[in-house]
């Protein structure tokens, strides 16, 4: 629902360097007969998800619903209960699941929604999605979007940018609520994807979900399926982690005006400060080059007055 | 040129029973309240494009341009004049390069133009597009668009439909091109690709093109390639050969108001008459189960009234 409604501005960034950056970026590519004028069909903005857009910890919202989802799968077969990796799901034993890895995790997801048709998924993660509370901070997990991040979403909108998300999760997940909770279409959802077989039974012709990992959208992956799907090279581009630096240096060599941005979790106190630990995409390479890459940091207790 | 400018009706469509299939499926679409409605966001409308949105005989417009690529590298290397395909293709051997079929010489465009960044792609394959004449009809490639069909795609937007092309054609080929001929952007194309790297070079990321072919866009890729691409099944579907029946059955098996459409090209004095010879993509199964799929033939000869 956050996407639609009350018009935004900018309100919940703190004045300083980075607001300013923001508006000054935005004020120069649409300055119609300005030096730096980018055509509205050339204002692409590429933001990740998981600890981008929406919080990630102490998992991303997706791990949560394959615990949910081995639950299920372990009503139905009680011997998954002692069996790895679904043991550590059911006792929600993050330590084992963060060895897994992202895409560990995210080939646990494809697996264990293997079997059906695209669109019989769709509603199983919507509902999921608007029923289910975070661990932590009690909200729906679809409410745990960041307030600053659906601001600059709208406002970059307003000013003819095309948003799209570009995420290690799984592009069926993030695009069942992307248009509700975003204010992005599912067209404009780039992530991570399996295998699917079309096939034809009893006259109707449909999209089988198969087991088999298609793309991990993550590191070198993302500029590569941002050329794919959209065709062309991103003017903003938004990560959290050394997983997205492929997509900021993308973005920010291009020839023009760019701006590429890294969203630095350093509130304990509103939410959870981390850069390399307990996480699954750490950051470091980032935090270290943000100078020489031209990588703007976004630190979350300086530049936004609200979180949530 | 010929997305833009004069506003356009479906006026080179003659009446019958296609031309009011047509209107009909639109006007129930866009019923507000009717029972038929389907809101803005789900009007995806798919169309292929080679032989579908332009001519693609006596070889579709990329393989003329392999041919020219071929002679540039044969002159650097004279040696390839005696190595087949290339002798085949500078010689225009036709019935030899359509022996190597669609993706063999898809294959083969991807392999001439490897080892340069996927932006310096482009304005080569703009150039060549702009400035080519078609060896039988004399006009530039680009000019050879069905006008029945840039009416249509116009027709459509104009009802708020989202059109995409999903071509067998190269993804980069097609969208050097989409914007200006068809009114389409880049992102609403879909086709077939080879696989890319990302690499950095004194500071510049940018994206490598490989000669490995990554997704040949044809049969039943095209509805896997729409849903990673979309994520959501077309409303309206446009083919003109066996290749594109999955995407049609796809389309028109979904639940509500569906349409699908396949061109025949049965004239000889305008155009071209072929269904299963000489072509890379045969029609047969299509005209043959037409009606069991409850596709709608539209014959050239009969249902338009002008070509180009």
């Amino acid at each position: 629902m956050a996407a639609t409604g009350k018009p935004r501005s900018l309100a919940a960034w703190n004045d300083g360097t980075v607001k300013s950056q923001l508006l000054d970026f935005v004020a120069r590519v649409t300055e119609q007969g300005g030096p730096d004028f980018v055509p509205p069909a050339e204002r692409i903005a590429t933001f990740d998800n998981d600890g981008t857009l929406w919080c990630e910890q102490p998992l991303f919202a997706q791990a949560f619903f394959l615990m949910d989802r081995a639950r299920e799968l372990a009503e139905k077969d009680p011997t998954l209960k002692e069996r790895q990796p679904f043991q550590a799901l059911l006792e929600q034993d993050f330590k084992t699941l963060l060895g897994l890895g992202k895409q560990g995790l995210l080939e646990l997801v494809f697996a264990t929604h293997s079997g059906m048709r695209q669109e019989e998924f769709d509603p199983i993660a919507r509902n999921w999605l608007a029923k289910t509370r975070h661990p932590r901070f009690g909200r729906l997990f679809e409410e745990c979007t960041y307030q600053p991040q659906l601001e600059l979403l709208d406002f970059l909108r307003r000013n003819s940018f095309k948003t799209y998300i570009v995420t290690g999760g799984g592009i069926d997940f993030v695009r069942a609520c992307s248009e509700q909770v975003y204010g992005i279409p599912r067209e404009q959802v780039i992530g991570s994807s399996e295998k699917l077989r079309f096939e034809v039974n009893e006259g109707q012709g449909g999209l089988m979900k198969l087991a088999e990992l298609n793309s991990f959208d993550d590191r070198d992956v993302k500029p590569q399926n941002i050329a794919l799907h959209i065709g062309r090279r991103p003017i903003l581009a938004f990560g959290n982690s050394d997983g997205d630096l492929a997509m900021l240096r993308y973005t920010k060599t291009g020839t023009g005006p760019r701006l590429a941005l890294l969203l630095r979790h350093d509130d304990a106190e509103r939410e959870v400060a981390y850069d390399s630990e307990f996480r699954l995409s750490p950051l470091s390479e980032g935090l270290e080059k943000a100078n020489e890459y031209g990588i703007t940091v976004v630190s979350m207790k300086r530049d936004w007055n609200v979180i949530f």
